[in-house]
């Protein structure tokens, strides 16, 4: 998917809200569990209930491993369900890899073939090589880790290197990078403020904004130091939507949670427009 | 598994050898790729052929995943190969993983817990909280990435960070992490002069050491500078091992490669007891 098209969609949704499907066995409503694939039927339900108030999903990789080889097949049919069902979505492979060339083509392979995701977050502290493998791909992106909403963020992120923060070095060499027209960036919404100075630095990219409600950060924050005229970032919301109730009604509320934030977005995008 | 019991198989095996599990159907032997299981069925003709002459084996995951559920599978058959027949192996989630508190716990759900792995590699860009949830295994090793072997190594990772390299600053600031005697690290062997300076930070971790062979380092350079009194060091080879023949005597050349190595190891070995 062209970043064009990403931002057509926002455009007509109104939105730039992204869905993470951090899907927990432990969390979803027990009736579910007596399907023969409750990860799969609880993200359908998710996906049936807001693909109108959102543009992209994000499946958090490490939810679908941690169950093994059902985790992978659930994996799996949610994005055969997506690409064949909403095509217009754009997803993101929440995965942050990162290693060297011969082993990040093959993460890229994974992901951009055989699951065949629009988007993959990768970490950057193995550097070029280690990104490269995955810009290759036309129309795919790669979304590197610059500042993420953690407290762990401040052990290296923030901390001098050379004439400025890690994460700021993270902006500025990537964007050398072999095809990094097909780069975006993970910056958490914890810290709206840095937002403003990250804009200098990559004006025209699209920022993945993870940390709004769960995590403590603010829509409004986000807005103010983030937007560009293509709108530019997608925020993302997990736990605040999929988790709202346990019960038969588990995706309605999810929709009305999406559409507390879709309406919020609104404003933003008629701005822009 | 304890780094006590390691250091005794080291002792017992004379080697300090991991090989590396990075498994290819277009590079294994063509007729291999008949039988239903191509991946699982060379992995276990490696091990069967090598378990002497190794005390670790080190499945690359992007490798497994590329192949989807069925590669997932093969990853899950190589481990329960191991875990069964071989518990003396200390096994290795070569994942490079990295990911917020609640999301880092999963991957260490999937890999000590789902895939009994004895440990996992760790990407250290978002910090403590990121690496924690490993740590918290009794017995279960995150080996974190410290200097790796590849030339994007040099984008970040060798770049002052303060009063130090980031390399040197991941290694001080993680030995204060809850846990922290479960941490081994990743140093590439391509530039084994700065193995003296991580010694002096870290003398007794464990170090996992990639980049001998295909990649260019030398195992004598290596133990200059890296050994201890548990020998505490891992060298892994990965492509020099597995892809010596494409025909049915794979198997064979791979234990002559791994022979090749160990013997030379064996001189170490015995020069530190």
């Amino acid at each position: 998917m062209t970043t064009d098209f990403l931002f057509e969609q926002i455009k007509l949704k109104k939105s730039f809200l992204c869905i993470g499907l951090d899907t927990d066995l432990e969390k979803i409503p027990p009736h579910l569990l007596e399907t023969d694939d409750p990860i799969f039927e609880f993200n359908k339900a998710i996906i049936d209930a807001t693909h109108n108030l959102c543009v992209a999903y994000k499946p958090n990789i490490a939810f679908y491993e941690a169950y093994g080889l059902k985790g992978w097949k659930s994996l799996e049919r949610t994005m055969e369900y997506l690409n064949r069902n909403h095509p217009e979505i754009f997803t993101i492979a929440d995965a942050k890899r990162g290693d060297i060339g011969n082993t990040a083509s093959r993460y890229a392979e994974a992901f951009f073939h055989t699951l065949n995701f629009d988007s993959i977050t990768v970490a950057p502290y193995m550097g070029s090589d280690s990104v490269e493998p995955f810009l290759e791909y036309p129309d795919k992106h790669t979304i590197l880790l610059a500042l993420t909403s953690n407290t762990g963020a401040f052990d290296f992120q923030t901390k001098q290197l050379g004439d400025r923060e890690l994460y700021k070095e993270v902006l500025t060499v990537s964007q050398s990078y072999k095809n990094s027209g097909n780069l975006m960036y993970v910056v958490g919404a914890t810290k709206a403020s840095f937002l403003k100075e990250i804009r200098e630095i990559v004006p025209d990219s699209f920022l993945l904004v993870p940390g709004v409600g769960a995590q403590g950060g603010s829509l409004s924050e986000v807005c103010k130091f983030a937007l560009n005229d293509q709108i530019g970032i997608l925020v993302n919301s997990s736990r605040g939507i999929l988790y709202v109730s346990k019960e038969e009604d588990f995706a309605l509320k999810a929709q009305q949670a999406a559409e507390k934030l879709q309406s919020e977005m609104k404003t933003y995008v008629e701005k822009v427009l």
